[in-house]
């Protein structure tokens, strides 16, 4: 996604049809404490499409509760709240509202940005996206093309209806959408060798043989999933169009990252005003197969997670100056690791040219760099590899406001708060028995 | 599965159909390294049903090669080994068969039993067991009962066809066995109060709300796997019948737990020679939920991978006085976690009562204790808690003759043998950023 | 010390002759918080010798009060006691008394049993040992001989007079005391290379070069706790007699062992019911100077520190069947390392010839294994190594009752409790930069 | 220290008197290993000031050799070191000599400079110190003071002798010293209220009540080494002027701070071109005793052990920026915490104003800046806290080219090189040990 800086533009436009809110709170255990709550439940009198439970994470021992709640008007939702609370154990009420009047009415009961702590909360951010193929905006150059506009209107009403756990829907592409691929890839493809850096150029022949990378073949994002998911555990997921930036660095969080499947216009292969697939299968996808990448990756996504909106601006800043638009030392070279660069031939060149100015990462500052997002940057950020950009990162992380730290459990695929004694020690006993581990593996060598 | 004990008896009957070999190398990274390699199978003129690249875990920077061979015989196997090796960048050919020959053919390469890698090579081990509905027992209950033992080939003809990935397969249950549960169910949802530890009671309602447990229904395993996915990431994958104990072990490194779908006779409800559902999902599915019970089962797992068969007899006993037998301390109490007691009420009641002799969970000792496999234990081993039987497991663990570590990666689903200095690194740079977190969430509590 | 068993036989004779009380408080950070509580300490209008502010470890900020109070009787403390407790900001006041009868009135605000906090914390013991010069026991083979106990009477009386940080006291020994040591070295040097653990061995030659070991002369403590020093940080201290099991095992947190410096009765050299020179130079202190024996000694010094009396008991049986009586494996032999072996040609060959029982190091069965003081044991604990035995020390450390858990700083040669958010979170950003260092340290390599 | 940016000038005009060599060599456990070493010693026929043999640090098993020559001439160490190297267990011959000539003339073999590994090695600094008594710069106020330069020598004549473990000089200063003390002091003190750190503040008040601080009389370093020692672990050591910058900086891996004992001329008490007790008992002592300041200085002094010139000089001016001239943000505030603005009311009062620049701390840039050394800064360097300039510190060493890495073992007061697997896993076990105990203690809380 290239469009992590429209920090709320196209947002701001945003139309919300669906109206589904999703309810969390946890309850102390008591024998009979699920039924209690169902009953509370039920006794709102209002259509719920899901409740669930679950051991808590956060009142031990206790229960979560999540439930969605076909809410048309915030009175609905105010209702199931009150009848909630009459559980005398019942903690911790948040919701989740896709509904933003009545976000602004509840907020005030919530320190921090609402965030996904589960990989299916990721559902949510369908419904808050511009459906960009109703509304393109006047300078792209499908814009006058109805034929180009119902096209995309097909391929992201799969992304829409997409939901976690469902296989990737897979796009039989047109004659003419492959032409424009294989303009792109061909030309980029001959660069590659001199231009990107030793982890893209790794990864490059085994998407050729186990993706169907090619001149001649848009690949799938179902295959390209399964691949990442086997090299670092990142998994794709298809979207519809620019997700807010929030929403989007929330995301990575969790390992995941949001593709377009559709392509820019034919007329003009080789400029697009926002992502599409050419910039994330070749510009995106490769460098998420690299592990101390993903871990880059996550490290900007575990940051953003309940960010104050001003952090998230500074977080957006930095995956723009790497994920985006970043440079790498090589020994004696610089080479590009950044998508952005990677999926367009003439900032590629330019950028690894004498002619911008270039800067050593240091997320402090990078953070704050001001940059144009429709022309070639004037600077650029150079790492030393990305495992330093990482540590150094972690450091950076470390001086923002937020309350709290959080971490992912890849077992359950779920975001932890670190916020209490239990989930401490938990995590303390974790890490004390892998450091058990790697000392008897130092004998074992 | 309570089965863990039969160290191959059943196993020696084994009849393989499937004639599937799996090779596994590696290669250095080079300019066109993958095309050597695919040019060098093609040369071998077989037949080939996959063949996956991935970047390589064992030589960095390179290439990891899965390939499965459609081979009848040793010859066809060993040409294609024999073309690979011609590859001057090839190291470490390693092949997994289910042809017993060959496997004996090979093995003097082989220093350490085969193991799986990834989740997906879990998928071998369906060839290897016996199928329960043609080969029922002599003293089985409905060995003599041909609508029984179709109904039980039905069942498990899903189980065999079942592959990574997939949906888990849903059984519409007869009125029969609905009753068969029925009974079994009420009989012993009425004690647990009383015997069943702290953790299961935690959890049992949380299964009746989510998973549909109840005295009407049997659970399907797919609701119950996406549950357990959710608290512990432990997940269900169906199973014909009894695995080797190697097998059955191994899966659990994946925190996978092998479920067979079909239940016990009709004719004698509180009576199975062999685990079923009632088993599975009465005994076992519970205590999956609990994280430090899952650590523990997969602490099993873990060490089981690669192990010697007089190393993996010992943890099959160490799974079968806990995951099966186990009992536990609660404050003045003592209380069952292990299934074959949850599942069983007259041993339930049995082994809490005075009779029998309770010794505190050692693993070293544990390892070593003989136990009948067709009659109440003689010996119950009881643990201080999940978290210190799992501590004293691990130092049990180092003092196996394994020489190498592994450790399971949760985003790649895939096992790690920490074998290389570049391996211990990148541990040891996991581990000091899980420390860095810690001492960051220690600062924000 | 071969004297741990003796809980309190000798100790319930002991006439205390100094009347020393140490009070321990902390207070607040103010201005003028330091004066006020010297204004309170005059008030009391009491002799005080020691009055030490610091930095508080406990109260952060805040400071901690260390004094010393030449008290006749338990009023006067009380007084002081009062005057300091009129201040409003001090927090925690704590005392130490050789005044049994004082400790008894007071001890009700105390949960937890006194232990040393700082180095220098170890003077207080001395005044808590009987003066074995004047009361030899009647079986002592000394005991009739006017001429021996005016001996050991000044030998003893520069181990009364020593504090931390002076010289350690040199003896000159009469040439019959010489005569006594060769006999015994002789004979045992002998045997060492036949029944001495590796580790022993290894260090044994550089006592000789370093710290004039050899039949000729008796080395001096001095010299040898500066060689250990370098080894492991373990110091020696001159010591009257018996000292109480708790304050022997304490001093052991500290990396210090008590050390006699008088020789047994030249009528029989090789007997003596008691620890002499001959125990703690050929049996002790060769073992100290190996790290990792130094980590288990010190391990069960740790927990010693506040452990009730029965834990005392269980830790003092552990240091018997391994610092006193251990035995450990090497290769296919057994080997001694404990004290009391090497140091008795006779119990060195019986322990490692067929006839006692061997068992396995196992802390929860060796805590509580009886054994006889006077005579041959039946039964002895076979380690591992070092390391083994240190790690399933830790393990049942964790078991015991203690309510806090401790670890000693050697920077500043002082006990710190763990039972402040403020000192784990300083804890944890030290193995955080320690880990991070380990990071490096594999790369480097 | 104020001196550590004189890189080399005096030290250039450097007249050395002792013609010591020490000698390093390890060899590998065998039977009379010792005894070879020693004979071939011998056979040199050399004057030998010390032979220590110790446990092996880097060959394991065997022992390590530190060996003084009292050598006239390169060809009489040449001589030792070829009979050492005719002992064919012999590895690794270090030498470090105060006759510069033989340094050069051996040091081919030498990869890294040499450091110091034992506390006791830092005695060999004081031979390398121009004796500023008797050769003060033409600028000095008293230079040309007869009776001010006899005095100074009488001074610097005891820390010249100062050897390690010996008791610390302890000076009678005269009423006309004890005068210019009371100036500075008195004038300093009432401003520090205003300007100087909170954890400056916080010791000041002990330093008073423990170490006789206060307008009448100089504080003794014995007495301010002993509380030092206590709070933190560091310790003072006299010294005779100015160290080399390398030579100083080492000192503070030991946590060893190198203290001048005379006071600046009574003709201008505010003014001194050099350090004195002025500068160093109210400049640095206080921040000895905090714990982060002291780990933030240790750290510096680690970095700089075996390093580059290029990379001493950087961690000088890190020095410089920190320890020398460092402020720190409080709260809106920003206070000082380096020795020369505590120690100087002139530059305290404009370093705090607004007319200097100030940066955020950041080692990268920080360690480029270049200073003046006779006149104000232009440009002051902020910390958020030393545990940050800690952490950033950390992270910018590991970028330093030194090929190892090194801890501080407390325990033996000896420097470990982390170079060898051994020593790796030796230090993991350490750590995990300690994350052992973490999770202990954070189950206690």
């Amino acid at each position: 996604m290239q469009s992590v800086q429209n920090t709320g533009t196209h947002y701001d436009a945003l139309m919300m049809r669906e109206q589904r809110t999703t309810l969390f709170f946890s309850v102390r255990e008591k024998i009979g404490a699920l039924d209690e709550c169902l009953h509370a439940l039920k006794a709102a009198n209002v259509s719920m499409t899901r409740i669930e439970s679950r051991p808590s994470k956060s009142v031990v021992p206790g229960y979560d509760f999540f439930v969605d709640i076909d809410a048309q008007t915030k009175e609905v939702v105010q209702k199931v709240i009150e009848e909630i609370k009459k559980v005398d154990i019942v903690r911790d009420v948040r919701y989740v509202s896709s509904l933003e009047a009545l976000k602004t009415a509840v907020s005030s009961t919530e320190q921090v940005p609402w965030f996904p702590r589960k990989l299916s909360d990721l559902d949510t951010f369908a419904e808050k996206v511009l459906e960009m193929g109703e509304e393109l905006s006047s300078d792209h150059p499908g814009a006058q093309d109805p034929v180009y506009r119902q096209r995309r209107l097909e391929i992201v009403q799969k992304a829409k209806a997409y939901r976690t756990g469902q296989p990737l829907p897979r796009i039989e592409y047109t004659q003419e959408e492959k032409d424009t691929w294989k303009q792109v890839y061909t030309r980029l493809h001959a660069m590659y060798p001199k231009y990107a850096c030793r982890e893209f150029l790794h990864v490059f022949p085994l998407l050729e043989q186990n993706c169907a990378y090619g001149p001649n073949e848009i690949p799938q994002i179902e295959d390209i999933s399964n691949f990442l998911k086997d090299c670092t555990g990142f998994t794709l997921r298809p979207v519809m169009g620019l997700l807010t930036p929030r929403d989007f660095l929330n995301s990575l969080a969790f390992r995941v990252f949001h593709s377009t499947q559709y392509i820019r216009h034919h007329s003009n292969p080789y400029y697009t005003p926002e992502p599409d697939c050419c910039h994330e299968l070749l510009g995106h996808v490769p460098l998420f197969a690299d592990p101390n990448f993903a871990e880059l990756a996550q490290e900007i996504g575990l940051a953003s997670l309940g960010a104050s909106d001003e952090d998230i601006e500074k977080l957006a800043t930095i995956f723009w100056f790497t994920a985006e638009f970043g440079l790498c030392r090589e020994e004696t070279h610089i080479r590009a690791y950044g998508a952005g660069l990677l999926s367009s031939f003439g900032e590629l060149e330019y950028a690894l040219s004498e002619s911008p100015e270039k800067r050593s990462f240091d997320p402090s500052m990078t953070a704050l760099q001001k940059y144009p997002i429709t022309e070639y940057q004037p600077v650029y950020f150079v790492a030393d590899s990305f495992r330093d950009a990482t540590s150094k990162l972690r450091e950076f992380n470390m001086t923002m406001k937020r309350p709290f730290q959080v971490r992912y459990n890849p077992y359950t695929q779920a975001v932890e708060v670190l916020d209490s004694k239990d989930k401490i020690q938990h995590f303390a006993r974790s890490i004390s028995s892998e450091m058990q581990l790697l000392a008897g593996a130092l004998e074992s060598i």
